[in-house]
């Protein structure tokens, strides 16, 4: 059986055929959920049958699996040797990818609803964001560490909670934009927002809100 | 049948058994999903029949609705007045919101499973959603404008993306934590973003990243 894990390069009709399903699942998981998005609906996209499905990845878990990985390889494809930039370079890559985003809502809304999914009970896909999470947490941290050495900043305190806030702001305004593409932009609101917490870290102003 | 939409207050075991199947419908919508979680489950969790649950609340679809307004009164149920303040209050009490959260998380769970969801095709809280996001964002963005009236400052045209931004690294953060608790701190984290949007918007400094 083809999975695509074999460590075989696949033939180049099977990879043409193995994209066009991942594409399928891509919209169908976006439209209908995990749960409810079912292999037959995929199969009937793309003029094959549930079989057909099972032949090239194995079970609807492992076909969610390459779906996510998808989506992560689609994110680095346009970075030089497909490599996560550091520093300053690293937030203007999450800036342009939320650009980037803003033209792709099948993919966009496919991920927004498999995420907060996966934390429903013995979600197939909940160890794969918790560790996405926690490695871009890292990566945005390891970033800010950067600037702060290149500018001459103490590392402040404030880096953890700024690296999970750039990821929730992003996350966050593409359900908004999902809703109502009208009334949110998707792209500007994230650039704005990654600026306002990247300022903060490196040089953080009196507070104008006073303890909570 | 008993609607809680009938404008006749039901007495008062009524109200009890009422509050019983909304607490336990927020665990299984929290837990399952809207179209995973279903009526015989909740009927369960409170030793009722699924015909039960019916007479109380008359759909499945009206039982969510009752879920989602459910959790906004409780979020304004510490307010004085259960009024929504303005200006400055109204970020303090945003960064109030989000440590009560971070002691709720069934009731989190069960917007942010909810909130995702309601963006697949035909969902029956998409109107919902994409109706409270923008009250939302309308209220923040009006607060935003009574400060800067405050503080003399012209009003700035960050504010519509900041007020998105805000709402957003809150719900954002809620999926990360749900993930992870012992890696995001989901109120000083919520805290730290809304005072870093806040600010930039009130004295935005220069961007430090450039224009991606």
């Amino acid at each position: 059986m083809e999975t695509g894990r074999s460590g075989r390069a696949p033939r180049p009709q099977t990879r043409a055929r193995r994209e066009e399903i991942l594409k399928a699942a891509v919209a169908t998981f976006g439209a209908k959920g995990y749960h409810k998005g079912s292999l037959t609906e995929i199969a009937d996209q793309v003029g094959m049958t549930h079989a057909g499905i099972l032949h090239h990845f194995g079970s609807k878990d492992a076909l969610l699996m390459e779906v996510l990985e998808y989506r992560d390889r689609s994110d680095v494809a346009d970075l030089p040797d497909h490599h996560i930039p550091g520093g300053a370079e690293l937030f203007r890559h999450l800036v342009r990818t939320a650009f980037l985003n803003a033209q792709r809502a099948g993919i966009v809304q496919a991920f927004v609803v498999l995420s907060a999914e996966s934390v429903t009970d013995d979600h197939p896909a909940r160890a794969f964001f918790e560790s996405r999470y926690a490695t871009l947490r890292g990566e945005v941290a390891r970033a800010f560490r950067v600037m702060c050495q290149e500018q001459g900043i103490n590392e402040p305190d404030t880096i953890d909670k700024a690296a999970a806030s750039i990821l929730a702001v992003m996350d966050g305004l593409q359900v908004q934009w999902l809703l109502d593409p009208a009334a949110v932009d998707l792209a500007e609101a994230s650039e704005f927002a990654i600026e306002a917490i990247v300022a903060q870290v490196l040089s953080p102003r009196e507070l104008p809100l006073g303890r909570a």
